[in-house]
């Protein structure tokens, strides 16, 4: 199984994944980096804050774009190059992301991918605006 | 318990966190976002490919400066506006990664400061550089 | 980074953490103890116990106190000598958790700080209560 | 299921719990806690630590002792009053660890039993010493 070689992609390309975001998701990853913010991890001082109660890591969330550059488009093989993140709007706890690419540029001389890179809630507002820029598998 | 104002902080001042990374870090991070790329959870195929082994999730890594920014340098209260990220060399599992930012521009008007973001493993390597864009607690 | 030696700690000197403790760290603590009490894990079981529903492991909230001694007051190069334990409340999944340290006997000569160590629920109550004996680093 | 009352406890009473702590083990118990201390969480610091590598949480070790309290001896129902814990030796990542308990005080008309408390690492060394006071169910 490998992902898409250069060649084989076109601008306007587009993948997508989307999952649920729990509470389990945001204690392991306040686990895994330290990050232990009390708008992440203490409900009580997350109400009193501008958020009104815990958020999801803007990072944890961003996650979500390497799944579908590594796993989907280009897939198994890309080199994640860089990555430019917007955090437009606060995630909760249990709300449903869908992290979305989409190609814009294609440098093919040396095999560089430049994508559009979006989370969406599931009230459909934009969270986190970005782009991604990749090498495809040779 | 919070962070510091804007008047508290001065250009140049500096802040770092650091950690191993190991297994258990990567296939949690996996699965908290989906990224079963094989070059992360794949001993097999990650030995075939170009890194010659099982790599650390480039977010995960860069996770580390969220946390910094979180909870150290402004700290509590911070509201994180954005982050750019350049992914310069692989890391590996059990690699010791340490984040560390500076502030280099702040705009007092708009209560924003801008840090440089550097992730530097054991050797002593840059493997991410980028820039955060933060707004302290008021 | 070093943590505080004994010449910069005085009788009163205090410190804190928080978090709330979710049902994911209960959980996880299960599994890293193989402490699987009903009380802790079977929520049909603990709801016809004396605590009428799932409780924390008490060291797993006592946890936290050993993130103040280790991480802020003393901090980095703590040895920890030994901590005694009372508990006087459950804790329940969800209960925000406030673990805090004050020192009151300083024996320079031996190198030796006790303090005095409660966990508090967001109530307001007292749920563990004791003290703590280390060695700051040198 | 229900745990050993009173009555069917005599002093002397011994059970016991064994466990090899691994590396998943320390960082899992790192992120229930917010415990980052170097000497946890960082090899290239701890191995500059006077404990030559990273070294477990002294509370994670101590949590056997709570399974077999909570689990065996007397089981489930068991309410835990208090319990004090030595830190005697430095438990390593790897290490496999015997929590034991044995019966040393019973106080029949309050309902209360008092355990000697101990942890052993595989070379037969006490790493934790202390004392357990429970009350089985009834």
């Amino acid at each position: 199984m490998i992902g898409k070689k250069i060649s084989d992609i076109n601008i306007g390309d587009f993948a997508e994944f989307e999952k649920t975001i729990t509470e389990t998701d945001v204690y392991l990853f306040a686990g895994v980096t330290g990050d232990f913010n009390p708008v992440h991890i203490n409900s009580i001082e997350a109400s009193k804050s501008v958020f009104k109660g815990r958020v999801v890591h803007g990072i944890l969330t961003s996650g979500l774009i390497s799944t579908v550059l590594g796993t989907i488009l280009p897939g198994v093989g890309t080199i994640y190059l860089s990555q430019n993140l917007k955090f437009l709007k606060p995630v909760y706890i249990n709300d449903t992301i869908k992290a979305s690419i989409k190609a814009k540029v294609i440098i093919t001389e040396k095999n560089i991918v430049i994508f559009d890179t979006v989370c969406m809630n599931h009230h459909g507002e934009i969270v986190i605006q970005g782009e991604a820029t990749v090498m495809p598998p040779k």
